[in-house]
C-alpha cells in the first residue's frame, strides 16, 4: 500500500541500494529511496533496466500534467500555484523540472526550486529536477520511465515542467495527460511557441502575468487561431484561462480547466488512447534508440577502420561497406 | 575513356537495361543510359545497389558545387547564368535539381527547367531533376550517389541546385566540394535562410537580384555576420558576390569566386578532408538508415503485436518489450 505522505528528507539514515528494496521504501512513503530510484532511471544503465521493470508492474493511474512554454513565461511560479490548488484539495502532488538543455541539474532549475520552496516542508509534495545523465533514450524517455515510477509508488498526480521551447521540450510535454501551454500577453511569445509546435498539442493555454498590457489582444489572437484549427463538434477544444503566477490570480481557474480537460477525455476515452498511443511510441523510440546505440557501437574499431580506408581508396562503395558492417547483425 | 559530350535524347533507340552495360554507355556519352542509371538510383533497390558499386570503382575527381536558398531567391536563374559560364570555358557541365518536398518530379522543378531550356539543345550539358522515388537512404544518400556516378561516367562539373531550405537540404548540399548560398536583398531571406543553418555552410554568397533596393545593406548584414563568426586566419572566408540572374550580370564574378575558394580549399588540404569527411558520414548514415529500415519491419506482425498488448495490458515494461524484439539482431 502506497503511503499517504513522504518522510522528511534525511540523508543520514542508511537505506537499501538494491531497486526493489528502494522501491518498497519509496512506496511506503521514504523520500530519499524514490529520489535514489530517479537517479538510477536519469543514468540508465541495469539500474534503471530494474525500476523500469518493477514501475511497469505497479503502475496505476496517476494523472500527468504538463506544463510547458516559454523561458521567462512563468511556469515554475504556476507550477507552484498549481500545487497550492492540489493541497487544498488534500491531494499528494510530485514535480519533475525537466532541462533539455542542461546536462547536468543547475543553473535555471535550481533558480525555479527556490520558487517552488514554499512547499519544500510539505509532506505532501515530492520536487524533483531531472537531467540526461547518459540515459540511452535520452530524457523524454527518461522523463517518461519516471512519470510511470511516480505512478507505481503511489503518488496521484504529477506535473511535469520542462524549460525551453523546442523538438524535446514538445516531445517531453507529449507524455502528460492534459498539456498545458503557458504563454504572455504579446505575441512574441506565441509565435516563439507556434515554431516548434507546442500550439497545437496544448489541451490547455494560459497566458500568464495577465495583469501586463496586451492580454485581451493575445486572447484574441489564441481565440482565432482554434477557429482555424478545425476541430471536431465532440472533440475537446482547448481551454484559455489568464493566471498572474506570482500572485496566485486564476490558479483555480487553471485547475479547473485542467480538470474539465481530464474529464472529456475519460468520458470520451481519448484519455485512454493517448496513454496507449503513449506506450506504442515509447516502445517504437526504445527501439530505434537501442538501434542506433548498435550503430554507434558497430562504426568503430579496426574493422570499422579498415573498412572506412577501402572507402575511402575508392576500392569499394558505401553501400557494400554498410553491407560488411551489419553483416552480423541484420 | 569518358565521351567528351552527350548523345541527343533519343528515345526510339533500343538499349540496354543492366547496370553494366548502361554504364559503358552512358560514359560513352549516351543521354538516355544516363538518364536510366539515374532512375535506378533514384527508386533504391538492387539496381541502385548495382550502379553504386560500379561508380565507386570509376570516380574521379569532378568538381561538385552546390546551390541553395530560399525558394524565389533565383537560384534557377542564377545556375543557367553558371552553365553558361562553364559552357564559354568549353566546359562540360551536368546539373541536378533536387526538390526535398516533392515525391515526384514537377511543379516547381519544371518551371525551373524551363528557366534552364536554353540549354536543353547543348550537348555539353545533362539537366536532371531528381526526386526520393523509395530510395531508402532518402533523397539525400540519393544525391549523394548521383553525383558519384555523374562523375564516374565523366561529367567533370557537376551542379546541384536544391528547392527550399530545411534542413534536407542543408543535408544535400553539403555534399558539393563549394557551397553557393542564394539570398536577396531584404535581410528577410537571409534571416530565413539562417534558421536553416544555410548561412554557416556557405562558402560563397550570392546577393542575386542585386539591381533591387537594399543590396548594400544585405551586403553589410552578411559582412557583419562573418565579422562575427570568427574564421581562422589561413581558413577560407567565404565570399560574396552580387549578380542579376535575369541578365546574366555577375555571373562571371560567380564562377571567379567559386573557382578562388576551388583553388584556397585545393591548396590547404580542406578539399580532400571535406570529401573524405562526407564520405564518412555517408557511410554512417548509410548503417543508420538500414537499422532504422530493419526496425521498422520488427515493429510489425503477430509477435509485435502480442508484445504491445502484454505492454499494453501493464504486465511488462517497454524495455524488456524492445529486449524481445531486437533479441534476433542485437
Amino acid at each position: 500500500m502506497a503511503s499517504p505522505k513522504w518522510s522528511p528528507s534525511d540523508a543520514m539514515t542508511r537505506r537499501p541500494t538494491n531497486p526493489d528494496d528502494l522501491f518498497v521504501a519509496a512506496r511506503g512513503g521514504d523520500r530519499a529511496s524514490l529520489a535514489r530510484l530517479l537517479s538510477y532511471v536519469e543514468r540508465g544503465g541495469d539500474e534503471a533496466r530494474a525500476v523500469a521493470r518493477i514501475a511497469a508492474l505497479h503502475v496505476g493511474s496517476a494523472y500527468v500534467v504538463g506544463i510547458t512554454g516559454a523561458p521567462g513565461a512563468g511556469k515554475s511560479t504556476l507550477t507552484s500555484a498549481l500545487i497550492g490548488s492540489l493541497r487544498r484539495q488534500g491531494v499528494r502532488v510530485a514535480v519533475l523540472a525537466i532541462d533539455p538543455s542542461s546536462p547536468f541539474t543547475g543553473g535555471a532549475i535550481l533558480g525555479d526550486r527556490v520558487r517552488m520552496q514554499s512547499h519544500a516542508t510539505d509532506a505532501g509534495v515530492f520536487i524533483r529536477s531531472m537531467a540526461t545523465r547518459g540515459h540511452l533514450g535520452g530524457l523524454s524517455l527518461a522523463t517518461s520511465e519516471a512519470v510511470r515510477l511516480l505512478d507505481a509508488v503511489g503518488s496521484p498526480c504529477t506535473l511535469v515542467e520542462t524549460v525551453g521551447v523546442g523538438q524535446v521540450e514538445v516531445e517531453i510535454a507529449r507524455n502528460a495527460d492534459t498539456i498545458v501551454v503557458v504563454v504572455n500577453p504579446g505575441w512574441g511569445d506565441s509565435v516563439q511557441a507556434n515554431k516548434a509546435g507546442l500550439l497545437e498539442i496544448a489541451d490547455v493555454f494560459v497566458i500568464n502575468k495577465a495583469d501586463r498590457p496586451g492580454v485581451d489582444q493575445t486572447q484574441r489572437d489564441l481565440e482565432q487561431m482554434l477557429e482555424l484549427s478545425e476541430i471536431a463538434t465532440d472533440a475537446w477544444r482547448p481551454k484559455i484561462v489568464r493566471t498572474v503566477g506570482t500572485t496566485g490570480e486564476g490558479a483555480e481557474g487553471l485547475w479547473q480547466a485542467i480538470s474539465a480537460h481530464r474529464e472529456h477525455a475519460t468520458r470520451d476515452g481519448s484519455l485512454a488512447k493517448r496513454r496507449e498511443q503513449r506506450l506504442r511510441n515509447e516502445l517504437r523510440a526504445i527501439i530505434e534508440r537501442r538501434l542506433e546505440h548498435r550503430a554507434r557501437e558497430i562504426c568503430t574499431g579496426e574493422r570499422w577502420d579498415a573498412i572506412q580506408n577501402e572507402m575511402l581508396a575508392r576500392s569499394r562503395d558505401p553501400w557494400s561497406c554498410a553491407d560488411e558492417m551489419l553483416a552480423g547483425i541484420l
